[in-house]
């Protein structure tokens, strides 16, 4: 997906307050400002917004040498869902379609994000998650998909959200499927690593492998031969988060993306209102490219 | 005044509202927001954020052909101000401080900004101020300090907001001041120009002048030489505004501050919470410098 204008100004909002988080010094918030400056005055409009939010990690990480601002908060939200987990795990067990409930919750998980801003109430996401119309909703073309389907790699997006997504990898498991988590190569927003995986005890349920870069989102191109290679072999492709639609919107794969449209140019880019839930399979995206 | 680390940010929103404003292309808008990454990139941290609004209105103007996109917006605010002049004269008029009732009103039409956002009460905002508290309020030496005073120049800031001032400068009137009105030498936002002021018949009840340059607020030295012999030759100067503010808040003049901190670094600068009502002599200023 291409950059939009509104992209510009949301990553200066985003560099402004990771600066803020990061350092009290102000020329320091100044410099990384400036910095962010250079490189969007020379930007190409192909460039995916995720790649600029890769710079500016970089940059911050030069300016203050901090790499992982946001630890604390990710530490805070992954406790958060963590206490929710085991009534959302009763609620998907005695739900009338345990596959749909546990799609809802792991949609809900989403509306966390520091690219976006700072504060967060995730219980009442979720309450408004499991009522909430779909914008886009291709749940039946999924499932008659899903039966043919061996191989499933599940591509995470934040902290506290993959907790959600273990309850939506165990009822894949429960059908038989094959569920590999890809998380992000490195700490990068508020966004999901290795390091979360195991704090939330997900590598405990099934095998979770880093995608190679540290990125809010996945460039095909920026990520390990490891990933690229789970991602040839995948029957399917569960894609969570604007990040990683942004990145693999355009690209031929056997996808479905589930995500809040948190943003308007995503919303506009799919045809939906800002704050919409979206169920979309690949083969719809490449309608709408 | 200097730059904060959150001008940078407002101002890449300032242009993308001006922008969208102006053109649907969204090349040009992507032109606007590029070209401004270029001079924020290689900006000093001694600008004043006025001055880059101002080469916001230039690169505009380049890249589609429009100086005044705001034009109806001001036409609007000004002819919603007008239909609530009779009624806020007459509430001047009857009022127990009719100076003080004036100053009120006049600060609560600099709610309207649209370097700021897009959409303002000015209804609600004038009922608001009537009854807010003042965060700094030297009246008491202000009110002093007119007694001795012939000449004052009056820097108004934005259409709509002119009319209110107008109340103030008849009030002044009264107490056989000597009262001219500066304007902007150019359109740039929804700021008052002269065309703004023969509209709500401004220049009917004192003289206005304009003050020689299309930037909102006023940076001294480019400012035209008639303006500057009317600010050396005044007695007291009335700066209406967080713009005039942020140009003039380092002169040694005998200045008295009128504003709405509607941002949150010039809140900081004044110590205040955003949204304060500020009346604060120059003589004050100086001190917080």
């Amino acid at each position: 997906m291409q950059l939009h204008p509104d992209c510009v100004v949301c990553m200066f909002q985003q560099a402004l307050r990771i600066a803020k988080a990061t350092t009290d010094d102000q020329q320091k918030q100044w410099e990384i400002l400036n910095r962010l400056a250079k490189e969007m005055a020379d930007l190409p409009v192909t460039t995916i917004s995720v790649e600029i939010a890769g710079r500016i990690r970089q940059i911050v990480a030069e300016t203050t040498g901090e790499t992982n601002p946001y630890h604390q908060q990710k530490q805070h939200y992954n406790d958060i869902a963590l206490k929710l987990y085991p009534h959302l795990r009763e609620l998907v067990k005695n739900s009338q379609d345990p596959l749909l409930t546990a799609i809802r919750i792991a949609i809900a998980g989403n509306i966390v994000d520091f690219g976006i801003g700072d504060t967060f109430d995730l219980e009442k996401t979720v309450d408004d998650s499991l009522n909430q119309e779909f914008a886009i909703f291709d749940y039946q073309e999924f499932r008659q998909q899903l039966t043919g389907v061996q191989k499933i790699l599940y591509l995470a997006d934040n902290t506290g959200e993959i907790v959600f997504d273990r309850l939506l990898v165990e009822i894949l498991q429960k059908q038989g499927k094959q569920v590999t988590v890809a998380v992000r190569g490195g700490s990068v927003l508020n966004d999901a690593t290795l390091e979360d995986a195991r704090y939330v005890g997900l590598d405990e349920v099934c095998e979770v492998i880093g995608n190679g870069a540290a990125l809010p989102g996945t460039v095909f191109s920026e990520t390990s031969s490891q990933f690229q290679q789970h991602f040839h072999q995948a029957d399917l492709i569960v894609s969570k988060g604007q990040g990683n639609f942004e990145g693999l919107s355009d690209m031929d794969a056997p996808l479905v993306f589930l995500l809040k449209a948190k943003c308007s140019p995503i919303a506009q880019e799919l045809g939906v209102e800002p704050g919409s839930m979206v169920f979309l399979a690949a083969s719809k995206t490449r309608q709408l490219a």
